[in-house]
Formats: C-alpha cells, structure tokens, sequence
C-alpha cells in the first residue's frame, strides 16, 4: 500500500486523475478527505515499484509508502530465524560464531601462523583479503588469486572454513573453488550485476552494510540475494558514515536488534572497521554479544605494527585471545538474544 | 601545538610570514621542507585558540591542531576516574546507576507510582521533565515549577534523588531548591550562557551529548563548566543524527569507551532518546552494560500508551523490570570496564 | 491529518483501540485495510501533536504525518511574501541586500573603516558579533556591551542598520536599545526560551537554520516566534553538517527555493559560515543571487589576517567590492525569482 | 608528508622506533617536541601510502596526512583546465554544456521525440539509461542493449552525442559500440575493477561523485581512471546523502568550485538527482551556471507523468525550455568563472 498525499487546493479532477491512474495499473483506492489534505490509499502487488507515476502527477505533493519493500527477507515472510549452515558451523538463530584473520592475506607463513593460533581458540572461520579494494590506486591491492590458494591451504590444514571479499562478478570461479563464504563488501553493497550473479549461486554470502546505506537499502541488497535464488545470506553491520571524526565509522548497534525484528536472516558485526581503532575492540565486543548479535568479524595480526594494511584495526594475537575469552563468557551467560 | 601548512609554492617571504606572527605571539617554531611541502609546527600556551589568525594568511593551505582542544576534562589532566558523588550515591568509576521515570511529569498521582515502583526495585534517580523543549509551539510543554515539587516530593518519600532538565540560566534557584542533579539537554549542550552559570554552581550536571556534536565538542561543553569551577559532571550519550530513518536518533555506542579514554569524566547512556523506540531498549541496556558505562538513563511510564509525551519510547513497569534485573546481572559479571 | 499503521497480524481489537483513542481527543477517522496493513487516517485539529499518544499504542508500527506541522510561517496560511521592513530598507519579496561587517567587533577604529567603505559601496546593514558564543572556553568571548555600543554608534554616522547576535532571553534590554535586527545563532536555534522572548518583542529577528536542523525544525523554530507574537523573520542558511571535511559546513542552497515554497518568509544566506573558507565565497555569492535568495550575509574585515576570529571566512575590502559588484549585476539582470 | 604525532607520555624509545621504521622506508624525518606532545614529520614518496605502518605502532596516538593523497587529476600537477573534446564538442575550460534526455530509454518513440525537441533548441548531448542500477530488484531494469541501440540511432539522426550508465566492466564491448561518454554512477563510484577497464579505455568518462562520498575520495576515483591511463574525465557533482528529509539528497554546490580549486577536470552538476525534485531544478539551474560548473545534466520527459522511473525528477519540454534560455543567458553574460 501507497499513500498518495495530494497539493493543497487540490480540485475534484485533480483527485480523478489518481484514481484512475490506479484504477489503470488495476489497484484498489480509498479515499479520505481532510479539512486541509486529501490522500488516497493505493492497494495492490507492486504498488510499491509503480510509485513514480503518482509521484509524477503534478498534483501531488507525496507519496508515502506504507509496507516496507523487501519481501522475501523479511520477517513476516519467514518468521522462523534463517541458519546459514557451513559444512556443520551453524550462522544464526541462537549461535554465535567469529570470523577472525587478517585484513590482507600477505604470505603462507602469516597465514599459517594465524589459523594455527585462531584454530587453538576454537575459531572457525577464518578471514583475509586477496583482492581489495582501496580508496587509492597507490596502495597495497592484494595477492589476488594467490591469497585465495594460501587462505584455502591453511584453512585445511587447520580445518578451518573460509571468508574473502569478492568484488566483481567476473571473479566468481575462482571464489567458488577456493572460499566457503563469499564477503560482499560496504562499497559493493549496491553492485547488483555482482548481486545477482551470487543471487544465482549457492554459495553463502556475507553482505557488508554499504557505510552509506540504511537499513532499508540493506534488507533490498539482500533481497536482490534471495530474489535470484540464493538464501544463504549473512549480514554484516561495519559503521556508518556521519560527522564524528575521533572514529573513521560510526557503529550502528541498533542495526543488529533492529533487523532481528524486521528480518530472518543472521547478523554478525565488524568490529574492525566499525571504528577503525583498536583500542576500541575490546569493550565493542562485549557490546555485540550481549546486544543479540551472531557472531563478530575482527581483524587479527601476528605483528599489527607489520600489517599491510589496516593494522591500526587490528588486534595482535593476546589482545585477541581476551577478547574472544570475554566474548564466550558473555554468550554462556545471555545466549543470542534480541 | 598546531602545524601550520603552507600552500605548493609558496615563497621564502611567506614562511617568514609565518615565522613572525608565531614570534609575535610568544610561540616557539619548528620548519620543516618536504619535497612538495612546507609544514611549520607552532608550539606555545594557547596556541590553539589563536589558530585562527594563521589560517587567515594567504599563504596557508590548512592549520592542524595535533593537541586536542580540552584540558581540565582530559584524562591526561585527571589520570583518576572522576566519581560523582550524591549524598552517598557514586557515579562513575566502576558504578552503575539507573535514573528511571517518566518523559514528563505529569501529576502527583503518576510520580507517586512511578517512584513506589522504581525503588522498589533498588533504582535511586528519578528523572521527570518539568520543563520541556519541544520542536512544535504547539506540543505540551510541560507542568513548570508544580512539576519539580511534585518530583522532589515524591522522591523524598521514597529516598531517592532527583534529575531534571534545566532548559535557561534565569530557572537556576528554583532547580537549586528542588533537583538533584541538573540535566543540560543535547538542544543546550552549546547554550554556553546556561553552562556559564552551572559552572559556577556546586550542583553536579548531567551533560547530554547534541545530537549533531562531536565528541571534542561535547568535552568541550564539559570543559566550559569545569572551567568555570564545576567539576561535577556526568556525560550522556543520547544518540546523534544521522541517514538513518528506521531509528530517530543513531546510538553512537563507541562514545562510551572512546570518552573513557579521552577523560575521566562518569558517561551513561540514554537508551530512550538514542533511538527512540521502545521494543530496541532490552537488547541495547545489555550492550550499555557491557561496554562499560556508568549508567543508563530510561524512560519508565506506568502506561505508556496513555503518556503526554514519548510515549513510543517508554518501558511500561514490567519491560523494565525485565531490564533492570539483565542489566545488573551483566553488571555483576563483568563490572564497569571500557 | 496523520496516519496510523498497524502492524501486521493486528486483530479487530487493535484496530478498536486506535479508533477509539482517536474518538477520545474528538477527531474523524478514515479506515483502510489493504490485503497486508491496515491504517486508521486520523483528520482533527492538533491532530499532530496527538501523535505521540499513537504511537504509544503496541498494536501501531508506524504514525506518518501528512500534513506540515508549521502553520503560521506557511505559504498556505499566507500566500503572499512577507517583507521585513527595517526603517525603508526592505528584506524579502523582489528586495535583495547584504548584510555585511565583521565576524566580532574588535575597537572604535577598525569599525569606523568597516561603516565608511561599506556604506559607500552601498551596503545598508551592518554586522559585527559583541557576544559570541565559541565553542572553546578560551576562545575571544566577544567585547559585549561596549561592542554593541560601537557598532550603533558608527552605524548612525553612516546611516547604516545594524544586525548582531543576541544568546541569552537576559540580554533583551541592551539587545533592544542598540540593534535594529536581532540574530538568533545556529546553535540557538532551539533555544525555545530565547524564541519565546524574542517572540513577544517588536523587533525583526534573523534566524539562522542550526547546522543540524531539518528545513521542517527551522520552520517550526519560526512558528514559535510566530505563535508568540513577531511576524518580522528573516530565515537565514548557514551551512548544514555533513561527512565532508574540505568545508567547515555544506552550504544547502537547494534550502533557498524549497523555502520560498514552503513559507512566505524572507530567506538569506550566510556565505561565511556555509563553507568556512574565503576562496569560495565569491562563485558561492553568485549562486546565491542567482537561486534567488533576499540577501546574503558576509564576513568582511579590513585585514582578515589579524582579524581576532574567523579571518579564514571573511574577505578584505577589495574582494568584498568585486563580490558585491557581480552580485548586483546579476541582481539587476534576474531580480528575485526563485 | 605526514605527521605522526605520538601519545603523551611516549618515551625515547618509541620515537626511536617511529624514526627507524621511516628510515626502513628510505624516508627523511624531521623530529618537533613541544611541552605537552611529540611529532614525528615523514617525507618521502608514497609516505601516505605507508601511513598504515605507522599507525599501527602502539605509541602513536594519530597519522596525518599533510599533503592531498591524488597526484595526476590535482591542479598543481596540471595547472591548465583539461578540456574534453567529444567530436568537437568541448567539455571543461570556459565551455558550458546540457546532458539532457529522460531517466530511461522507454521505446524509439519516446526518444526520436526527446531527441527532436532537445537538438532543436541547442543542446548536443542526449543521455537515457538503458542498464539502470535499482535499488529494488522488482523495479525496472530498463531495456539493456536495445536501449543503447535505440539511444544512438536517434542520436546519430539529430547530429548529437549519446551519454548513458555502464554498470559492470563486462558490458565495455557494448558500450564502445554505442556510447559516446560512458558514465560511471553514484554507486559504482568506488567499483574500482570497473575503473581499472574504463581507465584502460580511450572513452570520455563521466564519473559522478557517490552520495556518501568525500570530495577527496571522488578525486581519488578519478584518479584510478588517470592512473591506468585515461585523462577524458568529467566530473559530476549530483548531491550528497544528510539528515535533511524535504529533498532526496543535498546538491552540494561548493563542490563546484572547490574541485575548480584542487583539480583541472571539467565539473558538471545533475539537478534531478541532487535533490530528486521537479520544482528545485529552474532555480538551481541558474545557480549552477552562476557559480561556474561546466554543465548540467537534467532530465527531461515529453510525459513525465507516464515515466517509467523518475518522473518526480524530470522537467517537460516546457520546463526544460525556460531552464535551458535562462541559463543561457546568465551563461553569456558571466562566461564560466569559478
């Protein structure tokens, strides 16, 4: 349903014009009549996407969309929480999971010397990028599909399951062989030819919120996902852009309560880049645990001083071990709960 | 110290511009010539407020300011947490507190209860606007000085202590007879006439975050009263505006740890205000918790369905039971730590 | 009229509820199920600052309001343009004027060499801060009194009008004796205190949008002057906050002609403020002719680089001359239209 | 050159660390104590793309960058306007164009008509999308090749040039054939592997700013294009997301001549997307030619009512005719000057 909210002073013919326009496209109208306003409730499939054309009368001041627009994602379609299952690591419902690693993947011997520590700790999944994708064409762009070999290597050596971010559609074999969980990252959020042609596989993918995006853009990217066919979604809450400076992001914690109520799908927060510091890590962390999260995403260096990039986000192995220690306690005691 | 950056090409002449009105104000200089760069760091007492008069020259690109702008409430001043005392009752350090109760005062009868409630579940602030800004002229304003007497009246009967919001200098004495602890709410934070007269008073205040302000211009605000001769300040972090349009403000929880650094300064959280919606208060009091503040601030309305004002974001008596009794648990495992 | 949206799965009880409330407060109500909402629109007077009680409701999702919550300042209630008349000198309608001078009044002398050049040029008001409200509490504060006293002084000799911002309801008096039109400051805009006293006085007011304020609160800002008793408002845009950081501010031009759209008001644009930067005030100053706006207000000062605040955003006496020139060319050659 | 400024209380030996770590780099340092803070200054080439280093280190407090992160698009390394040469039409330097046309190609018709009309009155550059980026995926898609084919047989019939939106670097074939300047959305702005393709290409490139991101990272952008070896690149300024809720986006004009300051590239404004509002765009029209752009894109409909997306947005003819002699007008009477 549409609301259509029409000028002030407008006539009998101005209120014809809607109506017949809806009645075209073959909605249902209500009319109300105000002492100062005229609106008229427009009902039908699809009314949401035929907007414009009420939107485009000129006597129309606005139109207000009533149900929100995504369908397959939400929770009144599917009110039972959607578990994304990797070979037996569950991602959803009442689980919780990290994702830890580091930014870049830079050599064999880094990697190693990560997922033989991370997989001590009883981490799961372990993360790193092999094609990044950077603000400047300057800086450090990834070991390509050579990190993708030495990422998938260590992980089975360790029995590890993988995450990387892929960031164009035309890469997408080479990901199908060598990761378990696609990453679509913040800037690609709205790239929907890469959307789609994941929304076509059946590969679980991790949708980065676009730091730009609402909510509501979010739950449509994802919906592109599930249009195409593909269920096997995981958001990512990562900070938003807004003025603050002291922080690169601004970590949006409602996100995670809120699309709990509005959709079935898991929801895991970056804690790297959602603030861009590293002294910031730890207290966030027992922040998305008790707030219900399913899971964190935290950048992890065996020497964050020699990181590639990003290593003032990055946690080095001690300060990890804490917080993930802090973490599961915290879960023992609330579970995933919104 | 502020590093002064001249622009590409600038001449001998100009630096020597430069180098002389930091003279003139008593500062020590440092030059330094990069390849494509001039940089001059000014060093000397005040060199920050003056920063103006070097961004004027024309030869400047940009004047940095490396030193942050706050003093007396920088931790670097006070490595100690700041504790602020009640008659007994601590914010701050590893205290927490609740400061319950309705949006608006709105009679005796509804305080009465209110508090009957609150303290009986060990909850020792009440809160309860008297005076109320409002957006709309036409929005109900608030019962005034009858609002505060009712407050202190009931609070008195059930030992507890009293916050409200002081909205003009001119209201001091009647808020001195009657309130506890002073609010200074986010539309005031930068009323630097009303932070001028309570820094002059002993009164503690409870400094809300603007919604628009960074953190430096919230320590900032903080610093105008200790300046002025009150150090007994309690930060609130409120929720700040941003894209976002499903929540009505945006919880900038990294605030929490991020002033715990910065300053010494006790920092609650209000979880009504930060995103205006009732059904994400429960998941964001556990995250509050955890992240280490020093307290939550919450609207409580026996029947928020019938209140004046904020209805939408009030916890009836059972929801925040709920609340109050998850909080304290996650306060007793993990404490008060950032 | 707003529009109440249940949530889905609401029961024929829900929906008595939400009538029944709308019954109460004696407004007209106008069902509407569509096969997945169903929303109550709810017509009556005050109908908007009943809302909240709404909203409150557990059954309701959502409450949109249709209708503009400002009433007096609109282009409804008034259709034709407000002009401010100061002594002849007239803001609004086809009239189009700078408002120029100082950011702060600094001495007698630097004043009097203001007042002569620009009142030669043909600038007829005069500005220059006297309290100024800073962010840090050891920035320059402003001369006060004795700064007011210099600018009227010299204004009469030069048969110019003077504009300075007024911060505190306390300061009326003064304000009153020596100002011929009274700025409200970004930061007060929702000082609801200050607008209420200044709306009981006879004396035009120049209100500045906060630089975290929507068009819609700035409106609702000038209802409050306009609901206690002043009709002569100047709007003025200053620049909104956003993520960019080359600009102190992001001047909203597109504000000019949505507020000739929405209000009968006079609107102004602070060239200053908007950017922050000097280099981009002369291009800025044509648009702002151009787009139609009554007035721009800008920062000049005989020698920016020992100006004691704000050199960084004011022009010298010959850029100020080019810039005024361009713009009364382009002035003459399209009038105010927007 | 960037400024690493170390936390207080750091000792002699952390700034040994940070002045080994720049010498490992083969950069020169330069060392400043003040009273109260340390800094370290580093030059050298590609020092800000090694600043990742330095942050890492557990003594740094924060990294500045002195000098602006692009080389090859900034006006110190090309002082000269570039100026884009489409078969002889010129984009950039003192040249003023329209893009106009509708949202999308809808059918033959539509655009013979659209196409008729807008070469008759002058203007020489046609633009419709044919791969149209929807937030949605139950929006129109448009028509794919066909619209491009329909797009540039029109064009080629009126003698004029055809602008449209590539969305994926897989389509670049197509889009050779077709496409006269290719143009890269708001968000694909940071799709770096669809920069890297259309870098490598001989193609104009139209390249708008995304509505999250910072002046500095648009020219980031369009330095990725410079990089890999394409200089035809036109700027488009199309507004910027913030709190305001009355428009669509915020049309940042400072934008304008703030790149005019910092690079040699044409800057073109599109006035339907920067404020997605019918009746901002005459008077925004003219505030654009005023304040200098090169440009303006606008979208124009013979229908706008019967759009099949953006009708909100576009002008009629009738419109577009008024806004297309005024701002002639107000273009020969003040040639393009930032």
């Amino acid at each position: 349903m549409v609301i259509v909210v029409l000028k002030p002073g407008s006539t009998e013919e101005d209120v014809d014009k809607v109506v017949e326009l809806a009645k075209k496209f073959g909605f249902d109208v209500n009319l109300s009549k105000g002492a100062e306003k005229t609106i008229v409730g427009i009902i039908g499939d699809s009314v949401y996407e035929r907007r414009g054309a009420f939107e485009s009368l000129n006597c129309v001041e606005e139109v207000i969309a009533v149900l929100k627009p995504f369908k397959l994602v939400s929770r009144e379609f599917h009110p039972q929480d959607t578990i994304v299952d990797i070979d037996g690591i569950k991602i959803g419902g009442k689980h919780f999971e990290f994702f830890a690693g580091p930014c870049a993947v830079e050599s064999m011997e880094q990697m190693e010397n990560e997922a033989k520590f991370l997989s001590s700790l009883g981490v799961k999944i372990l993360r790193g990028g092999a094609f990044k994708p950077r603000t400047s064409p300057y800086s450090f762009q990834g070991l390509g599909i050579r990190g993708l070999e030495i990422l998938k290597e260590v992980a089975n050596r360790y029995g590890m399951k993988v995450i990387s971010e892929m960031v164009a559609a035309e890469d997408f074999d080479v990901f199908e062989k060598y990761v378990d969980i696609i990453q679509v990252g913040a800037r690609n959020m709205q790239n929907f030819r890469l959307l789609e042609k994941l929304g076509k596989s059946g590969k679980p993918i991790f949708l980065k919120r676009g730091f730009m995006s609402t909510v509501e853009e979010w739950l449509l990217a994802a919906e592109y996902l599930f249009h195409h066919g593909n269920d096997k979604i995981i958001l990512c809450e990562r900070g938003i852009r807004t003025f603050e400076k002291y922080t690169r992001n601004t970590l949006d914690i409602s996100a995670v309560p809120l699309v709990k109520i509005l959709s079935h799908l898991p929801i895991v927060v970056d804690l790297s880049h959602s603030t861009g510091r590293r002294d910031l890590i730890p207290p966030l962390a027992k922040a998305v645990v008790a707030v219900g999260a399913n899971g964190a995403m935290v950048e992890v260096h065996p020497d964050p001083e020699k990181a590639l990039s990003d290593g003032q986000q990055s946690l080095n192995f001690q300060e990890f071990e804490k917080t993930y220690k802090t973490s599961m306690k915290i879960y023992k005691m609330l579970g995933v709960k919104a």
